[in-house]
């Protein structure tokens, strides 16, 4: 049980967090533009794990990413980019004969559709580096992505094993999609299975919505929790976030006064919330940073954004 | 046997050409960048057979695309550009739960290495629109693309036994390319299996060299004979091209005075050569018509571009 007015306690490790899955290139439209009429694209680096590896490195505390990239151009630039942010790369896989994943989106105030291109992503495999990995990191995290498909799956799966024996607190982000899943596969299902393996979750709406169908916030965390979700943050947008440890809940309220791209808005609240983990806040006084680290990032444009470090945000929300 | 000196033989039919295969988004660097570090792309319609048909339309035949896309921006952009250019979209496919397939490559001077992004391309279904089409076609046209994965393979297939029973006259571009292929499957045999069964084949220099490996042009053009090909065209970039019937052979110079850009440089002497026999050139009088084509294309940035008709092009290259 976790209890929202006392921190979560680590045991003492080499790494903070370790994110496991997607690591892929964005390429976003030039102008705002909702029907992808547009023909100038932006590329930059992206995949929720690898975002959260650099934000949180940016507020001050220590991350892996472990992810698969193609040998191409795409995959050294992901790689470059990780190595000049001072990421540890030795956990990134390059593959033969795939080519690094990508996604198309439209710069957009709304949810915008992407076009998924995914190949070498989901070929992550079980290697030792990555157990050492997962032995080695206070928290994992992975999404939706490299459980949609194998052999990815296979070395989620082991790594939420290896976690538990290692003492390692496990956050999965449900961001189910069924364009992620082959067609004929339940993705939905597969997700709600897993919910009592893992720690903690953070669903935004559309996720709740796209798993179980339109219903309230407050109905959709009962069937999280039902589910065997043992704490759980629901984001809405600018409607702000409720969290929940199926005994009680929390609701916040944004602290965003500007909204220049949404891209990365999720990232950003998990980064800030394992900041404050990580930092020993208590679940209560960590919400209200994740709120001010989100609303810092809707300000700007692009997935991964320069953020200053955890002290500067809170100086600037005034927390 | 197709004799140098003369023209082809059509039967009367509603249709010059009907190219089949891949119909996908070219995103190219917006610098000139061989290694991919730009991160500003433009997006260009692309596919090498879909090249084909907006080229001979232009250049005054007449065309059809067989091609399947998905079902999002990417799919929808590209079928509007067709109808834009007022080709016919009946044949072009919609694909439920896959991306439009798309490749990324660098704008360059040499030949650059593409990320392929490869999903609704290679679902081409035979349909009963696609057998009308072959039947009421001169000339179908094909890649390695869509032969490369099933069912496009297997669509293929189909399509060159009804143009044979049809009198349609079977032109394929061999451009294997290992990145095509599935892991473990053997393209390069499959590529060489086929020569047999079609009519006319133009391999560039690489191209042949991916197949057979490095040598000499003609010692090229015997291996490609002595598996079948009839009337083969090797292309040699700036040293223009060699045309032979097993018998004969002519070498042409290259017309180009000015190169912009590569891409689509191939499928312009295609279009150039589709125009030529289908207007009643002798194949030795065709030549030198295709490599004005190619020369005026390379002048210009993009995939396709806007070519004059085919007596403009005669008249600026003094054909």
């Amino acid at each position: 049980m976790f209890e929202l007015d006392r921190s979560i306690e680590f045991q003492n490790k080499r790494n903070d967090i370790l994110t496991v899955g997607e690591l892929l290139v964005d390429m976003i439209t030039a102008e705002y533009d909702d029907n992808m009429n547009c023909n100038e694209y932006h590329r930059f680096f992206g995949g929720s794990p690898a975002n959260i590896a650099m934000n949180v490195r940016m507020l001050g505390i220590k991350s892996l990413v472990a992810s698969a990239v193609g040998k191409d151009g795409f995959g050294k630039f992901l790689i470059d980019h990780l190595q000049k942010s001072k990421i540890n790369t030795s956990n990134i896989q390059q593959v033969d004969h795939a080519s690094t994943s990508l996604v198309v989106v439209s710069k957009s105030k709304s949810s915008p559709i992407p076009i998924f291109y995914r190949d070498a992503d989901y070929q992550l495999l079980y290697t030792q580096k990555l157990e050492e990995a997962v032995k080695n990191s206070k928290i994992i995290h992975f999404s939706s992505w490299p459980v949609s498909m194998v052999p990815a799956r296979y070395t989620i799966e082991k790594t939420i094993k290896l976690a538990k024996e290692s003492n390692t607190l496990i956050c999965f982000d449900p961001n189910y999609h069924p364009m992620l899943w082959q067609q004929g596969e339940d993705g939905k299902e597969y997700v709600k299975s897993i919910l009592s393996y893992v720690d903690i979750i953070k669903p935004s709406e559309d996720d709740a919505e796209r798993l179980f169908g339109k219903d309230t916030p407050e109905n959709q965390m009962n069937k999280f929790l039902k589910l065997g979700a043992k704490l759980m943050i629901i984001t809405l947008g600018e409607n702000g976030a409720i969290i929940s440890n199926g005994k009680e809940s929390i609701k916040l309220h944004t602290l965003a006064t500007e909204v220049v791209d949404v891209t990365g808005a999720g990232d950003s609240f998990w980064s800030g919330f394992y900041t404050a983990i990580i930092k020993g806040y208590s679940i209560r006084n960590d919400l209200s940073f994740d709120m001010a680290v989100s609303a810092y990032k809707l300000k700007y444009m692009g997935a991964v954004i320069n953020l200053p470090k955890h002290e500067k945000i809170k100086e600037i929300y005034k927390l």
